[in-house]
């Protein structure tokens, strides 16, 4: 009667999420997540969903889904899978490339749960430091490795790395390449996503999400574009059923109002500049973020105490208590009304 | 630029679900769902649930469920976790127990979906043959593995082990057992559980699906019940946010209103009885049922020609081109209407 659980289990610590209060009460700028709400279409499609045929399982590929995904985004359906989440795409990756002693690299500080999903294949994990204006570490492009992630825009820092690099990256690696696009549609521009190398490279995959900028973080809709052989493998990986007949409709109904995504993108962006530029007036040092949030930081100052004093005032902001995070904040950029309560609160601490 | 995929992912064959069919036009007796809908409170639950707050990220361990799940059961919280189905909660426990190498041990025929998983990791898998009455194989007592499962009732047999042998079990074996209870809720009796064992054993993990008896296939959730040392392993293992806020909000509905659920059950059961006693009259042997399928078969006849006459005929039955296996049909228990179809077409092939 011994469990048997294996030793590497025991030992690692797990991702710990950020907070997520029930109450109401406070102004919640710590996951990322939209101010504003989904689509009224998602809402009354997911209405329309809610009936007996719930008792039927989903599509295991979201056949409908991955069309229109393949439509939207101008590749083909077999280019496309849906995942419970990004997150879900990030673990079924891991398993299809990283086995135990394999490589896996990354620029850090960047989404902790690289680390842990390494962990539990028992990977080799070997990172990379950004340099301090978190541009992509030359170091990168000659070190071995079966999967290199790259987060763009990189969280916690809200840095996007220009395709160019990306490309000469994947050029250059060795295994296949994952970016990791959760945040992209915040960035300005059309032209920074990496999606057009899945044409022309064999080894890259890119990630999206429908948590940020659609709204829809309690869904848990991701998706992966890849060459079809990699999504072939990622098929043999993912549970059968891996995400629901609402999410699927959520995602559905989602892509065929993109206009109100872009319509909050735009407002979220507008928000960031003003409060990129009034922190910066407060003190802090700001990254330039093409994310949903920004990174506030004091040089040398640990900011878990001021991280304390928000959540006292009912305000959460992220704190990463990390060697070279603990003296920043990550902040989402929340409604107008909700950052001018954090810069108020924020002079009035000092 | 090459994928450096795992050799083993490349050479495995992934879990086939079956077939979904869209169309509406086929009585769908093939993979096991409720033929009866969700409880309306189920459905009013997910429509009040669907609004504004799905920009927010689910709660990352359900606390609610947890709570309204360990009072349902008399548990405790800490003894239970929910999954994006029973399939993610597997997936989780062979990646907790089942490192390269670690043995995983079970009776087969079985759920193929344990074979995927220990193979992703690349585990070393034992299976042990079911003696033809489908009892448990006393092999089973003295063989080492780090992790055991058992599916009780099991698919594609539906037959059941009595609970004093899967105590004996949890008792003899060096590893952890896991008992997937998908179809309990279907069998005679309340006392086929092995949901008291987790109280006394450190090694025993049971679980429990809402795809079948609580007729909510399309939503996706599993449970866990473990001791709190398995269910803390499973957490660091899980992916942060792995049911989404309607399937938590559906699962806490649906255990509201047990009522309904065993309603259906009582439904299906005296159909499985018909539907046994009609099967043998039409020369079938046919095992003893515990579920909500019943397992039908021909000794020595491939039946794969039978299954694809019963599609032309709009009938999807499950055949699994398998050896010990393709004399056998597996029928999902539908509604009297679509049994008594299914009989008329079987006598008419003849």
């Amino acid at each position: 009667m011994t469990t048997r659980l294996r030793k590497i289990i025991g030992e690692m610590e797990g991702y710990v999420p950020g907070e997520q209060p029930r109450d109401g009460a406070h102004i919640k700028l710590n996951t990322n997540e939209n101010p504003y709400p989904p689509a009224p279409r998602v809402l009354s499609a997911l209405r329309g969903a809610t009936d007996r045929s719930l008792r039927l399982y989903p599509e295991p590929l979201g056949d409908s889904l991955r069309s229109l995904v393949a439509s939207t985004y101008e590749v083909r359906a077999e280019n496309v899978l849906a995942g419970n989440g990004s997150d879900e795409l990030l673990s079924i990756l891991v398993r299809c490339f990283v086995g135990k002693g394999d490589r896996a690299l990354y620029p850090v500080p960047t989404y902790t749960l690289y680390d842990t999903l390494i962990t539990i294949q028992e990977g080799e994990k070997t990172t990379v430091d950004y340099p301090a204006d978190f541009s992509l570490p030359e170091e990168l492009y000659s070190r071995e490795a079966a999967l290199i992630f790259l987060c763009n825009p990189n969280s916690p820092s809200g840095t996007l790395v220009p395709l160019q690099q990306i490309e000469k990256l994947a050029r250059s690696v060795t295994g296949t390449l994952v970016v990791d696009e959760a945040y992209i549609d915040f960035a300005e521009g059309d032209d920074a996503s990496a999606l057009p190398l899945i044409h022309n490279f064999p080894n890259v995959v890119v990630l999206r999400s429908f948590s940020k900028s659609f709204s829809l973080a309690g869904m848990r809709i991701g998706l992966a574009f890849a060459p079809a052989e990699i999504i072939a493998a990622m098929i043999k990986v993912k549970d059968s059923y891996n995400v629901n007949r609402l999410s699927l409709a959520a995602a559905n109904a989602a892509l065929q109002e993109l206009s109100w995504m872009k319509r909050n993108v735009k407002r979220i962006q507008k928000t960031r500049k003003s409060l990129t530029r009034k922190l910066k007036s407060l003190g802090f040092v700001v990254y330039p973020s093409q994310a949903n949030f920004v990174m506030a930081r004091r040089p040398g100052e640990n900011l878990k105490s001021l991280y304390e004093e928000l959540k006292r005032r009912k305000i959460l902001v992220r704190h990463f208590d990390a060697p070279g995070l603990q003296d920043s904040l990550r902040i989402t950029v929340g409604t107008p009304h909700e950052i001018e309560t954090l810069l108020q609160e924020l002079a009035a601490i000092g």
